[in-house]
C-alpha cells in the first residue's frame, strides 16, 4: 500500500498527515505559521513531513495552498494571502525534503478528496462548491481536476450572474459570490435591517447589538422568522442559478456543496437551490439532472485531497 | 498511417469523407438525408462510408450528430431534430457497417478538428463557440473534450448572463444564446428600428422591405453606420462578459470562434469582446489572460473531428 | 346642475354620453367607427353628440382619444392608431358641434373618472394602472392630471425595470409593460411551457391546443397550478416593482388597478404586488404606504371621465 | 412688492435671507447649528429673522428642512439628521416669529427656484436632479410642486433601476442613487483599482494614497485618462437611463442638474445622460425630447425658494 503525506498551508496554521489509499489519515502533524514570513512556512511543511516520515514511509508529498496553481503543479502563481507570485513552492520543497512534491490548489485538492472519499464518490464530472466567507470550488470533468490554461480554472465565486449587480471584493460587480456567500448573506441582512427594521427584529435581537451575521440569519431562521427564511431562500434561488450555468459548462452529475453556510444552513439553502437549478435548466425533460448534496469531509478534506491527488501524479 | 472516416450527420445532408492524422480530407462522398426518416439517415450513412471504404482502407467511424450524446459516445440520448430518443446509434450504426462507430456531438466534433487542426493546436484548455442562428460550443480541459454527466456539457448558449432578460428558445430568460447569437441579432435591430426608426434607416435601406437580420446589420457597419455598429458593440460585450464567467469555470487559454457571424463580422465583434472579457475578468494582473481568434475550419470541420476522435478513441 | 357630453373614441367603435356632476350617465349613444377614416370619425363624434342634444342640454363636450394629446387639450399630436399628427381635433370637432370640445388621452379621462367617482375619491395624489393588452395609467398629482411637456405622460408601461430585459414592443429593453400585461403575461406562459412542459399540463390543458393565453394562466391558477400560481405571483412582484418607483417618484396615496388582468386575477395578484411594494419601498417605517385597490368603473370610465375633465376645464 | 424670508435648515448651518419677487436676496444671517439640539434650531431660525426683520418689512417666512413634509406645509414628518418626528415645525416656529411659516422640503424648495428663477424658468413640466453625495430631486407638473400623499414624493434616488443591483444606503438594491451620485461614483472607482490596478494608476495617483473620491475620477478624467472617462460615460449612461423613467411618468420638458458632480463633471457626464436618455426613450419620433442642462443657482437656492414659495403659498 502506498502512503502519501498531504499537507494544508492554510492562513495560519500548516496540517499535514499520512493518507492510505482508503483516504484515511494515519497520523497528523500541525504548526502554526506567520503569512509574513514565506522561508518560515517552507521550514514548517519540511518540518512536519519530517515528523511524519519517522513513523510512517510515503513515496510523495502533496501539498495544498491557497492561489493559483501552474497546470504542472509546481509553482504557485500567485497567492492572495503569501507573497509567492511565480514561486516554485514545489521543487523549493522537494529540496529540502527529498521526496516529490506535488502542488494542488487548496479548492481542488478539497474537492479531489470529496471525489474520491466523500460525496462525489462515482461521479466522474462533479462540481463541488465551499460556501464560505467567499464562494470557492472546483471543478472535475471525466474524473479528472480541471486546472485551466493559467491554474485559474474553478474561481466558480467570480462566475458573473447579475449585469452591474452588487460589488464584489474583486472589485467586479454582479460576481455569484457577491449573492452566495457568508459575507454576502450577512451584507443583504444588514441591508435588510435597513430597509426594513420592524421585519428584522428577531435577527438583530440574536446579533445582539453586533452587526447581523450568517449565523443570526440562520438561528432566526430556525425560529421560523419570515425575513431570515426569505433571505435564505433567495440565496438558493442565486445558489441554483449559477449552478444552472454550471450545467451548460461542464454538465456536472452532482454538486457537492460545502463549508461553513452549508454546514450551518443546507437544509435551508440546498433544496430551494435545487428548484431554482431546475426551474433556470435549458433542455429539461431532455437530459439528466444533477444532484445538490451537503460535503462528507470537513478540514481535513485539504489535506487528504493533497495526498491522494499526489499519489496519481 | 491509421485512416478514419467522419460523418456529419446535419440537417438535410450527410456529409463524409476519409481523414488522415494530419486532418486531411482524402476523399469525401454526399448524401441528401430528411430528418423525419431516421432509418433512411443509417442507411445513407452506411452508404457513404462503403462507398469511400472502396478507395481507402479505414479502421474506425466516427459520426458526428446534433444532440446530447451519451458519455461512452455510443447512444444519441436526445436529438432535437430527428426522433432519437435513447437512440443506439453508434451500435445500429457499427452493425451496419462492421466497423467500431464512436458518436459525437456535433460541436463537440468540429471542436476537436479546430483543436487538434486549426486554431486551438497546443492549447489543451480549450473553448470553442459558434456564432450562427445560435450560440453553440464545446469546452476541452486538459486536452479532453467535455462531455459531461448526461451527454449535456457544453450548451454553452445557455449560460445565463441577464436575470430576467430576453426569451430565449430554450424557454428561458437571459441566455446568453438570447444576446449572442445571429438571431438576437436581427432582433436587437429590428427592435431599434422600432424604437428609433431614424437611426436604423441604413439597416433598413439593405433589408430593402424585409426584417433586418445579421447580413444587413453588418453590411451597414461596413458602410459606418452608428447603430449598426452600436449593435455588434453590445454583441461584443456581452459576449465578453459570457467568455468571463468561462474563465472562471475552466480557465481556457484560448477561445476560438466560429459560425456565420465570427465569418462576417469577427472584425467587429471579438476586439470588443476582448476588451469586454478583460473589463469582467477577475484577478487581473494576477493571472493569465487568454486570446479570442476566429475559427480556421469552415463546414468539413464536424466531420473532421469526428474521425479523429473516433481514432482516439 | 351642469350636463357635460363625454364621448369615447375607441378602435372600432364610438361611445357617447350625458354626464352629470355624480358621474351617471343619463344617455348614451353608439357608432361604429373604421379608423381608416379619420374624417368620418369627426363626423360620428358629431353625429353622437347632436343626437344625445336633443334630449339633454349640455355645456361642453370632452373626448377621449389613444394618443398623445396637447397640454391644453385641444390637439391630438399623435395617436397611434388613427392617422392624426398634430391633428386640431378639438377646434376641428367644436366647429362642427358648435360647443367647447376638451381632448384628453383616453387612459387620463378613465382615471379621472376613477378619482371623481370611482375608487381614487379623496386620495389626491393617486395613480391609476390599466392592466390589458399593454400597462397604461395615469398620474394625479394634486388633485390635477398630469399631461406632461408634450402630452407623454403617464406612459407607464414604458417605465424601465430590467435593464437588458425582455423586449417591449416599444422596440426598447426591460419596460415594465413586457413584465405586466397581458401579452407578457401569455409570453411568459408559452415560453414556460417550452422550458417545463411536464409542469404546464394544466395551462396547456386550458388552451386545447391553441397559444396559452392570459386566461389560461388565470384558470390553472384557481384549480390550484403551481406554475400558473408562479406566474401570477412574479407578475405581482414585478407589478410592485415598479409600484415602488411611482412612490419614489409621485408618491401616490393610492394606486389603482383597472383593466382586464386586474378584473381576471387581481385576487392573485395584488395582494403579492402591495408585498413586492412594501419590500422595495425606500425610507419605510418613516414615511406612509400606499394602498392598491382594483378599480370600481368599467369600460364607461373613458367617456365619464372626459365629460366631467372637461366641465372642470 | 411683497417681501419673504426664506431659512434653509441645513446640517451645520442655518442660512436666512430677505428675497424679493424677483429671487434676489437683501439681506442675509448666518448661525451655526447642532443637529443634536431641535430646540436651539428653532430659537436659532426665530433669531435669524427676527435679525433681517429689522431691516425689512416681510410677509411670510419659508422654511426649508430636510425630510418627509406634510402635504399642507406645516409638519415635520421625518427629518433624517434632527429628532424630528411628526414635528410642527410651522407652528412652532410661528408662534415664535408672529409670522405665516411655510415649511418646506429643502430639494423642493431649491427646485422651486430653479423653476422660478433658474434655469427651469417657463418650463411647468420640469424635473431638478441634485447629485451630491446622494441623488436628490424634485419634480413639478404643470407648475406646482408634487408633495405627495405623504411628503416623500421625489424621492428621485430611490427609482430602482436594476433588479438585484447595487446595495443602496436605504437598504434596498439597485436604487437610481448606488448608480449616479458621489458616492457611487466613488465606490466604483475604488473597484476599479482591485479589479484593474493598472488602468487605474491615473486615478490612485491624484488620490495620493487616500481611497479614490469622485474629485480624482474627474481629475483624471480631464487628463484624459481612459478608465476616468469610462466611470463618468457610465454614470451618464445610467443617469440617462433614469431620466427616460422620468419622463414615462411625469413627461418633463426638461431636467436641470445641480450638485457637487454636476458642478464638476456636468460637461463629462450630461451629453452622455442626453444621448442614453434618447436611446432609452420609448415613442421617439412621435413625441417631444426634454433637454438636460445645469443648475442657474448654488447654494441659496434653498432659502430663495422656501421665500418664495411661501409667497405663493
Amino acid at each position: 500500500m502506498t502512503l502519501a503525506i498531504g499537507v494544508d498551508i492554510a492562513g495560519t496554521k500548516i496540517a499535514a498527515g499520512v493518507v492510505d489509499e482508503a483516504g484515511l489519515i494515519l497520523a497528523s502533524a500541525y504548526r502554526p505559521t506567520d503569512p509574513d514570513r514565506p522561508e518560515a512556512i517552507e521550514a514548517a511543511v519540511a518540518d512536519t513531513v519530517a515528523e511524519l516520515r519517522r513513523q510512517y514511509d510515503v513515496g510523495v508529498v502533496g501539498v495544498a495552498a491557497c492561489g493559483f496553481v501552474s497546470p504542472d503543479r509546481s509553482t504557485l502563481l500567485f497567492a492572495p494571502n503569501v507573497a509567492w507570485r511565480h514561486h516554485p513552492l514545489g521543487a523549493r520543497l522537494a529540496d529540502r525534503i527529498g521526496l516529490p512534491v506535488v502542488v494542488e490548489n487548496d479548492a481542488n485538492a478539497a474537492a479531489w478528496a470529496e471525489y474520491r472519499f466523500g460525496h462525489g464518490q462515482g461521479v466522474d464530472d462533479l462540481v463541488v462548491l465551499t460556501l464560505g466567507t467567499g464562494l470557492g470550488g472546483a471543478v472535475i470533468t471525466g474524473g479528472r481536476l480541471v486546472r485551466g490554461s493559467f491554474g485559474a480554472a474553478a474561481e466558480l465565486g467570480h462566475i458573473k450572474i447579475v449585469p452591474s449587480g452588487h460589488h464584489c471584493g474583486c472589485g467586479h460587480e454582479g460576481c455569484w459570490e457577491a449573492y452566495c456567500s457568508g459575507t454576502a448573506l450577512a451584507k443583504a441582512a444588514q441591508n435588510r435591517a435597513v430597509a426594513d427594521p420592524a421585519g428584522s427584529e428577531a435577527m438583530a435581537g440574536l446579533a445582539a447589538g453586533q452587526p447581523i451575521a450568517g449565523e443570526h440569519v440562520t438561528g432566526a431562521a430556525r425560529q421560523g422568522d419570515p425575513l431570515a427564511l426569505w433571505l435564505l431562500a433567495r440565496f438558493g434561488e442565486f445558489l441554483g442559478l449559477g449552478i444552472a450555468t454550471l450545467a451548460a459548462v461542464t454538465d456536472p452529475g452532482r454538486v457537492v456543496v460545502g463549508g461553513g453556510i452549508a454546514a450551518a444552513a443546507g437544509d435551508f439553502i440546498l433544496p430551494t437551490a435545487r428548484q431554482s437549478y431546475l426551474a433556470h435548466l435549458s433542455g429539461r425533460g431532455f437530459r439528466g439532472e444533477l444532484d445538490i448534496v451537503t460535503a462528507a469531509l470537513g478540514n481535513e478534506a485539504g489535506l487528504v485531497g493533497a495526498a491522494d491527488s499526489a499519489r496519481s501524479a
